[in-house]
């Protein structure tokens, strides 16, 4: 301390109380000193917008942070005060009366020769907490807590200055999960044709009028998973990763940690209006789970799926009735079975609700418009564009249908499918109120995780014609100018093209080594090859895809030459870079049988290809998130909101906005 | 061909007969036809930019394309006309005598197989160049080239519509290469601040009002290098890797190729504006270059110094005496060697000329702003920001002086202090008529490149840091809205962050499995550690840097926790995640002795690392470019014309457009 303390221009020297011991492990996410407020320090809020308060105050008993009293100090004071004005109690300051005191113990590691040795620090934690408040008026707040002869931890909030005039009638979201401008750029050239350097045409994301990027990274951690990094572009609050609009308190409980009010829930509260929610992955899965639950572990599906229904049960929160449209894949958590909530068979639990639920694309697109919708098509994650399209043999997986069966899912609809019908359902049942629909391509980044880069790409390309579709759609019903359209993504992988590969060339040479030199960089890239028919093979094989016109698709999924394509974090894998026929890779395996966190090259991914010998840690079977912006691409009428470079919270207050979901004053009992 | 021409659905059908073999490696780009145009189909022009066109017949002897005749057939015609009119000869078009005849012959190697064979195919060429010629009228032409008994070639040219009148005084375009998003979120993490998820600073280039991404492809390949994406920014056409402002053609000659007018060239042509080329590397190479220099291969680094002081001297060109300010690295071509242009003394060429001549920081910073002004401060690339500044004992490497002795280059300027004073020289001597600046930040990408990701990120934080300080200089002199500024990139690499790495705990294992071990994803990347002083060192370490106030640069450059970062293309190598202090990265060695293409890990460079086995051929020693689109920032007067997703070549159209450079009538002679 008293190195810095003398000098003017040093840099940061305001955090470095807080940080004296630079760790990586944090003993609690957003809670440097011993005391902790939820929301922290530096939150922001749409006035009005419901959360809860999390008060820690911790007690170490071991390890660097150890304190030498047993037990947290239970007596401490929290108060509340607008800029300039008094701080008074909480309880006084929202009409509250006083939660009860709580304790608990946990325990973390402060690094990893900690955990290699096993030696956990204890904590042992007084807390409280504070449901269901909201802030009105727009300005600074500052929240302290007290604690332990005089400590005192501050929170400075602000209630962000948002108008509350609705400027659009509906609001659609699309997330490309783990999608960069990397692998748009890749979509793009793999789709669409260029000649002499111009493309002939472009992805629709090509053609939006504003372009932003986001910052993806989490509260307590640069790198997000889509749980945080979903709540964060649905509640203007980040998290941790695994949290689904909470912010993760030290307690026990998944269910008990602080919640923050969501778009979804803002938006039905106040107007009353649509909402949709749809994704190609099972749908308990974080991105459209983040929209209705509230809990710190992502990994409570069963849980995840009655929030859908029935919104928060076990707190006082927003009265939630379900979405007008719930699609995706995860039917393992609504036929009755261990992985459904308290076993109980949660198709019947939506019709009794009054919900029509259909289970294929065929019966999907037969339902009726008026009713409440739940569509759910595939056991697990949905299947990929590539297989229902290309591949389609690889649909033949038993226990994959919907009903629980010993079937296959071979009648699944594609994103396009389901949100057309999707945005035909909410506009039949909300005329004048409007919606608010998520879309999300749950694939891209499951297949990037798995180094599948044609299935990712091909399910990016999806999104964009399910863009292509719905733009086509609501201009079709008069509602394009009503809409307000966003495009973007959650995170990114590391992910990149950076030449060519003769596949032909690796797969005769021997030897990882004379395999490399297959690949061809700069001018010998050449041109996209994924767009040019194979005279000598038959229409309709995988060297020459037909489709309707003005549908861009690659023309040939195998070509000779293939894109030279990687990721910069990844297990041990071969590749030969093909398109992966089979169905989706498997890059690495447990193959000495012995530990599961123990992963090895899997040889008969990509038999003709040669090692790359991983960087991830060897638990790591797959690749993993990463860093980068994502793009936010935006058409609508406050598009001109989302250019420029901001945070992912700053999504949600622009969409906030445009759909006017400030309140001034508390809504009327 | 039967199969498609019965399918009135079929995609791409038009590029069939042109590209029956697909091939990554071309006989000719932009030719895949017998007969060649240059510009090729598809070209855009500004009205009235001056270019050459080159016509090649080309009769492959051998291989896929052999045709039964020996020679190429000499008297082909070419025509040209404006959509919907009657074409005419070009010579009666453009109002020319018919240029000479010329022929020639080259080989090219069809595929790998081709290549390690050493079976070249041989092609006789019977070709003609017409010379600095325009179209003044925008719309579309039709250009025919006709030969062979009636087979014949179409370039359809589209002059634009791009308005003369000029909204911006000035121009400045800042080039990061190959600088990326994932780059920029990386380098904002390393040297800003973040409290709960909420940056407390940001980089000036996250300020930018308007952000749109470019498409940096070839006209011939995906990949590009930073000779044709230069080209492709500062003319409007895409051309070929190692191609400087010409199309490349077959003839042996590099100073034959068609060239096309560059914006430096229109607008000292247009207004005799003031024209400043600054970058960190050595001044002859790609991106500055490309501003004057018109060759098909970038590596006449002589002729490229000659091209900066006297423009085109070989053909017929606009007048070029030299740009106001030339600052760079690259004294090897100055001083009088076997490296400078027929072995001269440029410093003495530039003097002569009338230019003032300094070759270190100090006498820049006290030279006069009314004259000329040459400054080389070093051999080869200029040293980077971290050696300049952390690492200063690295400077002393001898023979870097740019006198050409034996000293070292120890008293270098960075690119602010080059940007800055350009910008004085600059409005000093063109008070009325305003300048165009490139500036580039170049070890970007040479960084980059050596998977030096530490001085690739820093080396962004200077060229941010040159922004801001530009933007504070031009509203200083009431500049700013008179002045356009563009920041952007040439092309990428495939590079980003992962998460974090504790090299404290790397260093402790034995063996690569159990070193990878150190590296933690998701919620165990924590927080950037590089912001975070320690305070058990003293201050001017390297793990705690002192700078003045509001200047953001990491506060640390060697904690414990690091980022886990890398690309997705990469030679033999190791990784230690640290910091290294020695100077740039070596990653990969000829350690065989034997061969200089077949590469190996340096150990050396990573000593308590673990090896990653490189996916690039064995013959790379280092990472290679990437596909990814780049982004855009610009401010000022003709700021909206840059938001959304645009080809490379429309940066050129877009500035051209703001400086109102298009010519609607012959300039008198």
């Amino acid at each position: 301390m008293k190195f810095f303390s003398t000098l003017s221009s040093c840099v940061a020297c305001g955090l470095l109380a807080s940080q004296v011991a630079a760790q990586t492990f944090q003993r609690l996410g957003a809670c440097p000193k011993l005391g902790c407020i939820f929301p922290p320090d530096q939150a922001d809020f749409l006035p009005g917008q419901w959360f809860d308060i999390r008060l820690e105050v911790h007690a170490p008993q071991n390890g660097s942070e150890r304190v030498s009293y047993a037990q947290p100090d239970g007596n401490f004071t929290f108060t509340i005060g607008r800029d300039g004005q008094r701080a008074v109690p909480a309880t006084q300051f929202f009409n509250l009366t006083e939660p009860r005191l709580e304790t608990w113990n946990f325990t973390w590691y402060e690094d990893l020769f900690a955990r290699a040795a096993r030696t956990p620090s204890l904590v042992r934690v007084a807390g409280k907490a504070y449901r269901k408040v909201a802030l009105y008026e727009p300005g600074n707040y500052v929240a302290t807590l007290t604690y332990q002869n005089g400590s005192s931890t501050v929170a400075n909030w602000t209630v962000r200055d948002i108008p509350t005039q609705r400027r659009a009638k509906n609001t659609i979201i699309f997330i490309g999960d783990g999608m960069t401008t990397n692998m748009i750029t890749a979509a793009r050239l793999m789709a669409h044709q260029m000649i002499n350097g111009k493309y002939q045409t472009t992805m629709a994301m090509d053609q939006m009028p504003v372009l932003g990027h986001q910052m993806t990274h989490s509260l307590d951690s640069f790198i997000t998973d889509s749980a945080n990094s979903a709540s964060a572009l649905y509640t203007g609050h980040k998290s941790t990763v695994n949290a689904l609009s909470v912010y993760r308190d030290s307690s026990p409980s998944n269910f008990d940690d602080p919640k923050v009010e969501t778009i979804a829930e803002l938006f039905r509260e106040i107007y009353g209006g649509g909402v949709g929610i749809v994704s190609t992955a099972f749908i308990a899965d974080a991105t459209p789970a983040a929209l209705t639950a509230h809990t710190s572990q992502r990994g409570r599906y069963g849980e995840v799926v009655d929030s859908f229904l029935r919104g928060i049960t076990n707190y006082t929160w927003v009265n939630w009735t379900g979405p007008d449209v719930l699609f995706g894949g995860g039917a393992e958590q609504f036929y009755p079975n261990s992985r459904s909530f308290q076993g109980r068979d949660y198709y019947q639990e939506f019709r009794n609700a009054g919900y029509n639920v259909v289970l294929n694309n065929t019966s999907l697109q037969t339902a009726s418009n008026s009713s409440k919708t739940l569509g759910i098509f595939s056991v697990s994650n949905m299947a990929k564009w590539l297989d229902r399209n290309i591949y389609k043999n690889n649909l033949n997986i038993s226990r994959t249908a919907p009903n629980g069966g010993n079937g296959s899912a071979t009648d699944q609809p594609g994103l396009k499918e389901m949100t057309l019908k999707a945005l035909q359902i909410l506009r039949a049942r909300n005329p004048q109120n409007g919606f608010f629909l998520m879309s999300e391509a749950a694939s891209v980044d499951k297949m990037m995780h798995v180094l599948d880069y044609d299935r990712a790409l091909t399910e990016l390309l999806e999104l964009d014609d399910t863009i292509k579709a719905t733009i086509n759609y609501l201009r079709s019903v008069g509602e394009l100018n009503n809409t307000q359209i966003i495009i973007t993504a959650d995170h990114g992988h590391g992910f990149d093209v950076m030449g060519s590969v003769d596949t032909r060339y690796l797969a005769q040479q021997t030897g990882d080594r004379n395999k490399r030199n297959a690949i061809g960089i700069y001018e010998e890239s050449g041109l996209s090859q994924y767009v040019v028919p194979n005279a000598s093979m038959p229409i309709g094989s995988d060297q020459n895809v037909v489709y309707s016109q003005g549908v861009n698709f690659p023309t040939n999924f195998d070509p000779r030459y293939t894109f030279y394509q990687g990721v910069a974090a990844f297990p041990d894998h071969r590749e030969d870079y093909t398109v992966n026929k089979r169905g989706p890779r498997v890059p690495a395996l447990n193959i000495t049988g012995f530990s599961s966190t123990d992963y090895y090259v899997n040889y008969i991914d990509a038999v003709t290809g040669f090692v790359i010998n991983g960087s991830l840690p060897v638990a790591a079977d797959q690749g993993v998130h990463s860093l980068t912006d994502v793009p936010v691409f935006s058409q609508g009428p406050c598009q001109a909101d989302f250019g420029g470079v901001y945070n992912s919270i700053d999504v949600f207050y622009k969409m906030a906005g445009c759909l006017g979901l400030s309140r001034r004053t508390p809504p009327r009992p």
